[in-house]
């Protein structure tokens, strides 16, 4: 998307042909630094330390990371070595571990002097890949959105609220939740969207408000505890929010925090869609509530907060009593039944395994494409 | 209450008999200090600055503010002055207003000679009044938490939710919110206290958490967003918070985040109980949602966080891009169908017309007393 009116993906091919640049994201909102990934090192400190997240973009680096391994070297080892070192950075994520094995599936069956070309060629599809999933999700999305505005007087604004970051910033480009904001503003649908600051680790607050500041979209930052007031208001035509896991019934694990969004939602009659591109949906788990276990993460997170000090530089402070217990639940389910319906690279599909069995017929999905 | 084994009100008449001494809140939960009020000034400032905050903790003050006028100078003038000065400190506050008419009242029709002694008897009483009505609430909830250990296995904890800090540190002691788990933990029911942080101005993290951990009763810091989290997963077995204003239809009006808490509960079968001396119950009102204005406040409190930093000192950090907006409503309002019970000196009433109105039939607490 744009930043300052220049366009940007969140990852890409340096000018040089050769070397893999990526947004510094650790440094956002404060400041806007690109960074150079030259070897498998690069790549795997760029997603250890968080430089890259969000699945899809973790994924696509990890490709890259391949890719710069068999510059360096295009050996069997190397290649295996490279697979296993990308991996151990970040086991949980689900993309990381599809992209390596397609590229090591690939890679495998080709001569060494063959690797680092195909490497490159094939990362790249991965991310086109991931672009073309997001810009389907958002031009399903943007149906949603144009049918809402057509209900409101003329020139009024489309309430949306969003938690988290499923912005382009998590993605290759577009974002999951955000692609259909994007394509809405794009096409001159006013908009005013609610950013939830998403507490612990204010994604919210840090990258999405940044993204929807810088390609020009109006937004308003709001406190994680506010949306159940601004729905009971009124302020809210719309939720959109992204998705770590589905299940094959509908229930949504996403970032903690969600479910209650979901809750004002139904209690006010607001429509809440998820965003997912299927490849996130679990065919293998069927109760979000007994089947997923949710990621527990350090006190640090809620008791520690980082930010810009007055003199500029970055800083943290404490904001609890030295030596407070705390207890940091990741992610939440919101189950099926509050869920107005999931916004795939498809289409709709009701929040139900019918639903979702019906758009999946073909069994496309349950592969890794 | 307990600081350390050593027992605690949040405001009291100083050794030497004649000043007044108040916990420094501000400096809360990094450092514990006592600030000595000499003058109306002095009293006038802790109000402004927040050194004193909560509803009954800004009355009393007020009331030792006026003693502390009297003291300086006992004319008429001064009383009207005196009065016109406290009230401009925070003039939404409820109690505020109440604490200067009662004084007002009574010193206006004694001599000036009898003024600062009568002045500080009166405070004193006001003072007594709050600890009185807390420790009523707190004997009230005491029973409902005994049921609830009841019905668990022998030793095992009850599980208590909380927003914000209707602790007391907001009143002169036992707190609201708080009074039914303080006498709880004193009488040796095993509990754990869920302390939501409450954003943007943290008095869970700050506050509560303080509190609680000083008095020895066992609890865990949460972001806002966990709430519905535990109460799928069964880890609340009550939520209990305090109220800024209920109307005599039973709707609460609370920090902003209470009515999604509210939702979990009601979602998840775990009773929501609000804990309120009934001088908080606004007669006049009848429908929250459009009779109750919601106070919006600054930006800051959103997008810049105030804590410990690591040399120790405070200071501030900034968590969202430069300039972005904010929308900050200080307040949300649950509807009574999602209240279990109120709680209040007089016992238990179902959140409704018909259940606060029988309660308070003799209309006793429509007046000021």
């Amino acid at each position: 998307m744009q930043v300052d009116g220049k366009p940007y993906r969140s990852i890409w091919v340096n000018a040089d042909g050769i070397t893999i640049d990526v947004i510094d994201q650790t440094r956002l909102p404060h400041e806007f630094e690109i960074l150079n990934l030259k070897t498998l090192a690069d790549s795997c400190a760029a997603i250890r330390d968080m430089v890259v997240r969000g699945a899809p973009l973790i994924g696509a680096t990890a490709a890259y990371g391949v890719y710069l391994a068999m510059l360096q070297e295009p050996s069997n080892a190397a290649l295996d070595r490279a697979c296993e070192t990308l991996y151990a950075t970040r086991p949980t994520a689900v993309n990381l571990r599809w992209a390596l094995d397609r590229m090591r599936a690939l890679l495998s069956d080709i001569t060494p002097a063959e690797r680092s070309d195909r490497a490159l060629t094939e990362a790249g599809r991965i991310a086109e890949l991931d672009v073309e999933i997001n810009q389907r999700i958002g031009r399903h999305g943007l149906e949603l959105i144009r049918k809402v505005a057509a209900g409101k007087k003329p020139g009024a604004a489309v309430n949306i609220l969003t938690h988290c970051n499923a912005g382009w910033l998590a993605t290759v480009d577009w974002g999951t939740a955000t692609a259909p904001i994007y394509m809405a503003h794009d096409a001159g649908i006013p908009l005013q969207v609610w950013v939830d600051e998403t507490r612990p680790r204010n994604q919210g607050a840090n990258l999405t408000a940044w993204e929807l500041g810088h390609h020009g979209v109006p937004h308003s930052l709001v406190v994680d505890n506010a949306g159940g007031h601004l729905m009971q208001q009124g302020m809210v035509d719309l939720c959109l929010v992204g998705s770590d896991r589905t299940t094959r019934s509908g229930d949504v694990c996403n970032k903690i925090g969600t479910y209650l969004k979901a809750l004002a939602a139904h209690d006010n009659e607001v429509p809440f869609y998820v965003c997912l591109p299927s490849t996130t949906i679990d065919w293998n788990i069927g109760d979000g509530f007994s089947d997923i276990p949710i990621e527990q993460r350090g006190a640090d997170e809620v008791t520690q907060i980082a930010g810009k000090l007055p003199d500029g530089g970055m800083g943290t402070v404490v904001i609890a009593p030295e030596g407070t217990g705390v207890v940091n639940y990741a992610f939440d389910v919101t189950p099926a039944r509050l869920v107005t319906g999931l916004i795939t690279e498809r289409g709709m599909a009701e929040a139900s395994e019918a639903g979702l069995a019906n758009l999946f017929s073909d069994g496309a999905s349950k592969g890794t494409d």
